[in-house]
């Protein structure tokens, strides 16, 4: 019969059943108490701790759900015949090792002109949490249940009427499949098997996806631009079947590609089987001095382009909400791949995204952003000429939330990138987007600008500060 | 030159420039004009069409941004080379194939005994919406910003002390990765590069990660339970270096892992390099009679489990935040590999849901749910033992949101289902979670029955339908 020497503290707030489970959990553990001992019956424990049955009762249930004891019917409990831990690292106490601890960031005194923030100074937080009850009270059933597999239906139904009016984009809410961010449903879409992938992206391109697809162990080609966007023979040449394009605002040059360039690129998708496009269209949103663009999925009269938008760059980065429109071959496989996954977009911020559309709140959101940055992007490119006067050359498209710049300068990219550091200032050279890395030096650098999270009394001091950076 | 043929209808609270717009890119585009032809000045067809010049103007600036028309300096405006469409589809207006359609889902009178969903009667959404306004107020610049590829460090923190009291948990916040659902999270951990990745998976299992892991091309070995879970032998009989396990209330038996196969894991793990074992921790704040089961992480003394938690089960399914907490070795592979990756939960859940913590609104609503759940779990049984007598044999594993209950029947798995859609009633059959797909016909069919979605004033019903589904 087991013997503990313990005590028990009554005093210190702490459960009595809670210490006799640990106590007696440390004896089996450390090999004080052998297998198959018996332990002693409650009562008896309990008269020699002098605490009541109960607590006695509920430490050898808990160490009777976790298997320590066992027990024989009318017989008692008794130790269970437990493995020994092998340890293999013998230190003391574990800490992360140094080279994985982050960093704390320290943003205080930056200034950004990153093409990745956007402005929530005008995001319409108190109407967005209204849609919000509105989907909380409709919604609840829908809301305790794992949600549709391409989200919602009623809320693809939502996106695909916004979409045909703003892009003209046709499809059937069935097309759409919602997910929480565009690299994670392209991730999803290219994992779909298929007999020799070869892709081709534009360089300088949006080198996360690039990296994504290479991390996938895909062949991907870079290929070059020239004036009208990506060259079509290179394309061939590669025997890419997919093509990555931004022909509405080319990312990161901000390039419109033309109508013709456009037609060219849906011929190359129709001449052999299983050719596709994917159209990311993610800041399309944003026209400053023209209508919106027509996307290419809305020229398409065979179904090989992939359409993918995002509500990321409207509305919040910390949304998480964008979508595939597939073609029906591509959703039909889809389907038959991803009937179990589960779509990663907050279905409550989904139904609230619904109500904001529906009511019109959410056009008019993206029609006051459009003037805003309209603003912003104007200041921003007078001050910059002001300052650089001809040493600067700015892509007049426009459009989005970032222009490319060029500037005569005799610092390469390394240099820009160090002295940006020094004078705070969060600021994206070509570099980054330059998927082939060929630098031939040149008496001038590009920079991909943002404007989006600037504000406007700050535009001259970051115009003063890149002033210092680059010359 | 060309000469227009088409009237602009002033009438119709259409834009003007639109419909010139539209006009001359239909004539472009049909042939009608032909390459390089010269455009009227604007001055010139405003006149003919009796509109005014800026409409024009808007008009060509359009058709110019798109690449319809070009400009020559003092000369006036061109008709581009553009390239004939092809076609491959004739059919006048496309429609999405019949077998896409989906159809609508009429749940009107069913009744569910599903174990996916949870009752979203009791949650406190004001308090939500409260702990939200927080987030908005002080985290507005995080909002619009790209989040960090882990999620914000402060929620890590906050993550990382509550599952440190919940579930004993040694981590750092360093080593959490938060993403939308743990399959996704899942599905990126196990595209890290590894020679030889084997899994071994519980059978019955999770069939959804056991899917996942198979389409990712993944050797993956069910292995059967035995009384105490996992088989420890069958695992090194097929060499597996990675395994899945549910230790605090297996998936879908709902047994209790004891301390001492717990322990021989553990081993198991360390006596070659590079074993890993993934903890599912999916329901594990649920228990009804015993305090929590500390998890088989707190367990670790070689940083050998990978930690795997969901806000899904506790708080509401479409919520979507799920975490990984990996050993610090995994962890400097996935930031490698991730370092460009956007994790998938939105911002402002997860700064709510900080706050939602940091209150302690959390910790009450969670023992709500657990008085509410223990409940309704406690009279489902007690009807089904009144329905079923000794034809009724349940698991008494007084855990999670599900228990597994075998039912003598001379029924098979495929009738039971057929007849359960007649009676509307949702039902999950064992057969859904037996990877290995082997059925014995025998007297008896085992189910999940889940209690979370099931009000208390339906149970009876429920029961009903079931012994009509049954006998």
């Amino acid at each position: 019969m087991a013997t503990f020497v313990f005590e028990i503290q009554k005093a210190e707030g702490k459960y009595i059943y809670q210490q006799i489970y640990k106590n007696i959990k440390g004896n089996i553990l450390d090999g004080e108490l052998l297998p198959n001992e018996k332990l002693p019956s409650k009562r008896k424990l309990a008269n020699q701790l002098e605490v009541s049955v109960n607590s006695v009762t509920n430490a050898y249930e808990q160490l009777l759900a976790e298997g320590y004891i066992y027990t024989k019917e009318r017989k008692g409990y008794y130790v269970e015949n437990i493995t020994q831990f092998i340890t293999k690292d013998k230190s003391e106490k574990y800490k992360l090792p140094s080279d994985l601890k982050e960093a704390e960031v320290d943003r205080e005194g930056w200034l950004s002109l990153s093409h990745m923030t956007s402005d929530t100074s005008s995001f319409p937080f108190s109407e967005w949490v209204k849609c919000q009850d509105r989907a909380i009270k409709n919604h609840r059933a829908e809301l305790s249940e794992i949600p549709h597999p391409q989200g919602p239906y009623l809320v693809r139904e939502t996106i695909s009427n916004l979409i045909e009016s703003s892009r003209g984009i046709v499809c059937e809410p069935e097309q759409i499949v919602i997910g929480a961010g565009t690299q994670s449903l392209i991730r999803n879409l290219m994992n779909i098997p298929r007999a020799n992938t070869v892709v081709a992206v534009e360089d300088p391109g949006y080198s996360r996806v690039y990296k994504m697809l290479k991390s996938m162990d895909m062949h991907v080609h870079p290929i070059p631009l020239d004036e009208d966007g990506i060259d079509i023979h290179q394309i061939e040449s590669t025997n890419s079947n997919v093509v990555f394009v931004t022909p509405s605002h080319q990312f990161p040059t901000g390039k419109i590609m033309p109508i013709s360039r456009r037609i060219e690129l849906l011929n190359w998708s129709v001449k052999k089987e299983h050719r596709y496009i994917v159209e990311d269209d993610y800041d399309s949103e944003f026209k400053y001095k023209t209508d919106n663009i027509p996307s290419l999925q809305s020229l398409d009269r065979n179904r090989r382009v992939i359409y993918t938008g995002t509500f990321s760059k409207t509305m919040l980065p910390g949304l998480r909400i964008s979508y595939l429109v597939l073609p029906p071959d591509l959703l039909r496989e889809y389907r038959t791949l991803y009937s179990d996954l589960i779509q990663g977009s907050n279905t409550l911020s989904l139904f609230t995204l619904h109500y904001f559309i529906e009511s019109g709140e959410y056009t008019r959101h993206v029609k006051r952003m459009n003037h805003l940055y309209e603003t912003k992007r104007t200041l921003l490119i007078n001050h910059l000429f002001q300052k650089f006067g001809t040493t600067l050359e700015v892509d007049d498209t426009s459009a989005g939330l970032h222009f490319l710049a060029r500037f005569e300068t005799d610092k390469c990219y390394k240099e820009i990138e160090e002295w940006a550091k020094i004078e705070k200032l969060e600021i994206y050279t070509m570099m980054r987007f330059m998927l082939r890395k060929v630098v031939t030096k040149r008496n001038y650098i590009e920079l991909i600008i943002g404007f989006a999270n600037i504000s406007e009394e700050n535009i001259q001091e970051a115009v003063d500060r890149l002033y210092r950076v680059i010359k």
